[in-house]
């Protein structure tokens, strides 16, 4: 197609689709505006990319101001904003709206159409009509995933030793050395990646030849992404872009995403429990809508928002506890690492230094950095809060008790990985293999990966199994079962090597 | 809170909340009496555990007298007493009814408010409305699987090596000695914990300072759970309080929570299979209410309890084959273990005796221990009943085809662990590895924990896989791929030691 | 029951039969007729198997008539028959439009009340009404999966190892000789078995005794099933029977049944995915039945189906892609095997051959064999058709980075692999492992065993995780963890056999 005709087709396709909205769009008497920008947005991409037009149409996004939306009370909100600049007012939140906000600010900002458009609609886009939730976010310890991965040397050694390719020489295999892709194919699918703009191209469409950013780590929706405008985090890993669906956010499907195993264990570890087998088997009739869930009556078990994340009300309204995007506000435990501890102080966890120095929040020899860890004080205050979701079905007694479970467990899952990092020193004393005493890589030969795996998969699995009684975890699947083996596997094989 | 401004606004509360109980329970003309006691439970629990009030509200219980449900035709009917106390037979089945029923009885009986409340629901509560399914439980093997475990000296000894600590001395890994905690959260989640009384302890409440017994062993809903009462077993974990719903009891996922895996794969398996995925993609549309289950109508693919338990009928009302709480009835064979067998004659399994005294249903040769397993007409009479749950869908020439494969399955693991057990038996004699000839622990040095896998993961989940058609379980998920491999690790291992 | 006593009874239940279902099929005027052979079966069905006849009865196939389906639109239609034989125009399709089609062709037909009845419906069957469906799946690998396993001594050879007995004989674990039932009740499970009549055994049924063929290789619905009429393929595994439900075939439950892994783990790393998230969460509100399945209104995430088979068409009806049952259509690469490759030419794999002869479409060092696979162009169609359904929602520049990281994986992985492989050349060529170059089994060793999974487990997850952007399979879950993990064990064994 000439580049001629393609112009001409593509300002003839788009006003005849301006048309095509005007026909489709269910505009009544009440329907609210949508933008002249995001109008003219939903012609073309009704045509070339109709999945998400019709996703859009059929979200709160596309059916409400946030005129309308601030006017709602305390717990019908969803908006934390008491004002967004006039002309965000009374139109609905349309393509334009968050992709040509503050276009200046974005490096991924681009011609298009007479728009300046940018790809990545970011937290601080989110923020206009959302700023506590993006504020607490930016808190946790998710929205500084990259950082917490790739600037903390320990972490980002073993994710290197993962990713790595392979290579057989002289009869031994032998890491290869990472490159970027390597990371973002992987570990950073979750972490985030940095995106950044490379250049632009330029691609036939239907509406001719157009020019388009090329950017470098996209896709990607990790939660603690680097965006185009310097913002840091992503919230379309939960709520999924186009729909931005509040029951999606609220089904533990979603955290599944991530969270899923052997190396964090949660969702599964949920679905094998009480609570997880009473959302697959009831969750089809319950509301996963309102703002303010309802205990009881709108669901029946928690999900994983239910106890980490949402504002719990009771039948009358009463606010059992409040919402929060700071994820660690009811975590009085770091469950995940060689040893549980006291949560870790710092949500960039990198900043965490142990005796030896290392960004750990624990010592090698199983205590906790005393310094880069909470304080008993705030466990409580975090442990109150996540013991009031509990309380809200399960009597003191029986919440006590399952605390106290989760506390055993820690205990021995801590025991039992004193255990097993005494037995790999002792094979890195011997020399026999090298690791941290030789400053060598602690996690690329055979008897090391068993040790990671003791604690990555195996204490952990326990640990969220005791936290979640998903009691299948604690015993066989990636439990004591395995912790068990592995530790007789890494004994035998310490012998091997003499 | 001072106790007196505690009590009095205890008392004050409670008076209010009679009264909000008034105002919100749906009592219309024809909506059953609440009794006195629940009315007044409900005052204070609808502020303290909404969750579980709103639960209540919905739940069949909520909603039907003893005497309207006695009244039912016996395909309508979830009851099996034909009389109960006059004080039971005109309210809803509530709060009190069970938890102050027959308090004396109940070591976990307290002072609450005026009542004799206990903790722990028996199944000697649920008896009074539903006495044969209790009776049928109790002769089950479920209700039985605290003392199958734990007085099981070879299953037990198991059960204590994968529970036990591990700690690292003078360059080994030893089982620490495993203490009560160890098996509470781990193997007894499942098979249920001894739930005893250790004292009582004053808690802040609500409504002013309370005491409320201390309870060891809880919380726990294991299948053979010894209660305080002393009864054993526990309806919740099937019937999950406090919604009591038959659609959970019904779904696989409830099976599920202990049914799981890698040891008793049979949910994984029934997932994989095709009922599974008929379920999966269309049991949104099924009934799971029905007492009498309609195959075709109500379901169109067999849950867990379709095959195991239910009343099926067709569709004119015809029994096709009827409700059991009996597990087994419907099982010729025991497909968990070393080596399946013919099913085994008692439900207290620990009673089974070997030629080698050991209390299991076959000899370590592989042969059945002839006087610990049904006959070869119980056989018979069990596999015809499960039969005729398959024969409502499909001819006989596939079913009978079906179980020649399963018996085929069996021989073939068997086969495979006689193999592995004569292997550790030559390493055992060599003296190499110390087991059962040296009066040692069977289960706990590498070479024992992969013949363990072999049969415990692997064998068994070969088996499971043949039993419900989920082919995947049979080949490469924890099939004979694995068992292929598990055995010739041994064989390596073996040769290591030489 | 005397014989003359059953048949009478059979008779008079016959006519009874007849009678209920008069009475209990749905007659109004506008529904159109059971031919009178369907009413006969459903009489006697209806009492003997009445799950399948309650499922028939709510089915499509129960409620249309040949004349009506033919008469729909292009979109709407489901049928691609364009006329059949007058007597299958204006009945519904019932029992026995299925199972009395073309008695003379099936060697499984048996003479059962006057009817010449078939057992196993095949594709030639389903083609009167679905000739183009049949014909385009006649041309996938699927259709040939018996074949492709069994007729290529390569992939034979690994089955084999992994079905066959394992018997522990002078110190060594060896395989046994394989029969037929090793392979029917195992991989064959997938591939389809041979299905042939082996004589006829008499039953007592409730009408009687009766003669039925007895069938070897039976139960089975595997995907290349070979039937008794000759037939290749089976539709019964995606279009389950008897509800032939169209919902069933898109959901991604019903691939899982045979692509679950750890082998070819394709369900699981699509549930790991953001579209399997939204699949999970939102699908209870998704359209399933229409025959052009609208993107972002239908469904807002893609199934199995929607990328590899569906027709998708928008809001308006403008097809974006359109359906095929030639499952390849819309794939570029082979990603399963040692090594990921441009996609096989074959539909009959094994009639590929790399450089040594062997039939795989890839050399032992990594190279594809040119010969055996499509062409660049080709890949560029088939690419182009994936990508019209990914655009459809995403923008071009997403989807190009999209399939450049999957390019980047499946180099990884490729180069992984060759690492592997040559460190099992070595160890072969030192002929402490005897394999390829000494004409012995290369599957059946430890060392070999870890090899074998390096690449079915491993390197096929990451490539998968990467193709469907799940992202825990490229790298904890089965992913390059394990991958690395697998070739340092690799490593040590082979060091241990020096």
């Amino acid at each position: 197609m000439s580049k001629g005709l393609g112009l001409f087709l593509a300002v003839f396709m788009m006003a005849g689709c301006g048309q095509v909205v005007n026909q489709n769009v269910k505009v009544s008497g009440n329907e609210p505006p949508v933008s002249n920008a995001t109008r003219k947005c939903l012609g073309c991409h009704r045509i070339v990319t109709p999945g998400i037009v019709a996703q859009w149409e059929r979200s709160r996004h596309a059916h409400i101001t946030m005129a309308e939306a601030m006017k709602k009370g305390k717990l019908e909100r969803l908006v934390s904003a008491t004002s967004v600049p006039e002309k965000f007012k009374n139109v609905v939140v349309g393509c334009a709206e968050c992709h040509t906000q503050s276009p200046d600010t974005h490096a991924d900002t681009f011609e298009h159409n007479g728009f300046k458009v940018h790809v990545v609609v970011s937290p601080r886009d989110c923020a206009l009509c959302h700023p506590v939730e993006v504020k607490e976010y930016s808190q946790s310890l998710k929205a500084n995933a990259y950082a917490n991965l790739m600037k903390n040397p320990v972490y980002h050694q073993l994710a290197a030793t993962v990713v790595a390719g392979k290579t057989y020489v002289h009869g031994k295999v032998v890491l290869d050395n990472p490159d970027k892709k390597d990371f973002e194919t992987a570990c950073l699918k979750c972490h985030g990646t940095v995106v950044k703009v490379k250049g632009m191209i330029k691609k036939n469409t239907p509406f001719g030849e157009m020019a388009f950013p090329v950017l470098e780590g996209w896709p990607n929706h990790g939660v603690g992404r680097i965006n185009p405008d310097g913002s840091k985090g992503s919230c379309t890993p939960c709520h999924t872009r186009h729909t931005f669906s509040m029951e999606m956010a609220r089904k533990p499907e979603t955290c599944g995403e991530c969270h899923k195993g052997p190396d964090v264990p949660a969702y599964k570890v949920y679905m094998a429990s009480k609570h997880g087998a009473i959302y697959k088997s009831l969750s089809g009739k319950w509301n996963f809508e309102g703002p303010s869930w309802k205990v009881g009556t709108d669901f029946t078990a928690p999900t994983c928002a239910a106890c980490h994340m949402s504002r719990i009300v009771d039948e009358n309204g009463n606010v059992i506890v409040e919402r929060t995007h700071r994820l660690f506000d009811r975590l009085p435990y770091r469950l995940f690492g060689i040893y549980a501890t006291p949560h870790v102080k710092y949500s960039q966890t990198y900043r965490a230094k142990n005796g030896a120095g290392l960004p750990l929040p624990y010592n090698l020899d199983g205590t906790p950095a005393a310094s880069s860890v909470i304080s008993e004080e705030e466990m409580n205050v975090r442990m109150n809060k996540m013991k009031k979701v509990c309380l809200s079905c399960h009597a003191g007694t029986l919440v006590d008790g399952h605390f106290n479970e989760l506390k055993d467990i820690i205990d021995y899952t801590n025991s039992a990985e004193v255990s097993a990092t005494r037995l790999l020193t002792d094979v890195w004393k011997s020399g026999v293999e090298k690791g941290l005493p030789q400053g060598k890589n602690p996690f690329d030969e055979p008897i090391e990966q068993r040790w990671v795996e003791s604690w990555l998969f195996y204490a952990d699995s326990i640990r969220y199994g005791a936290a979640m009684a998903g009691q299948d975890y604690v015993t066989f699947a990636s439990g004591k079962w395995y912790l068990g083996k592995t530790l007789k596997t890494m004994e035998m094989m310490k012998n091997l090597k003499k």
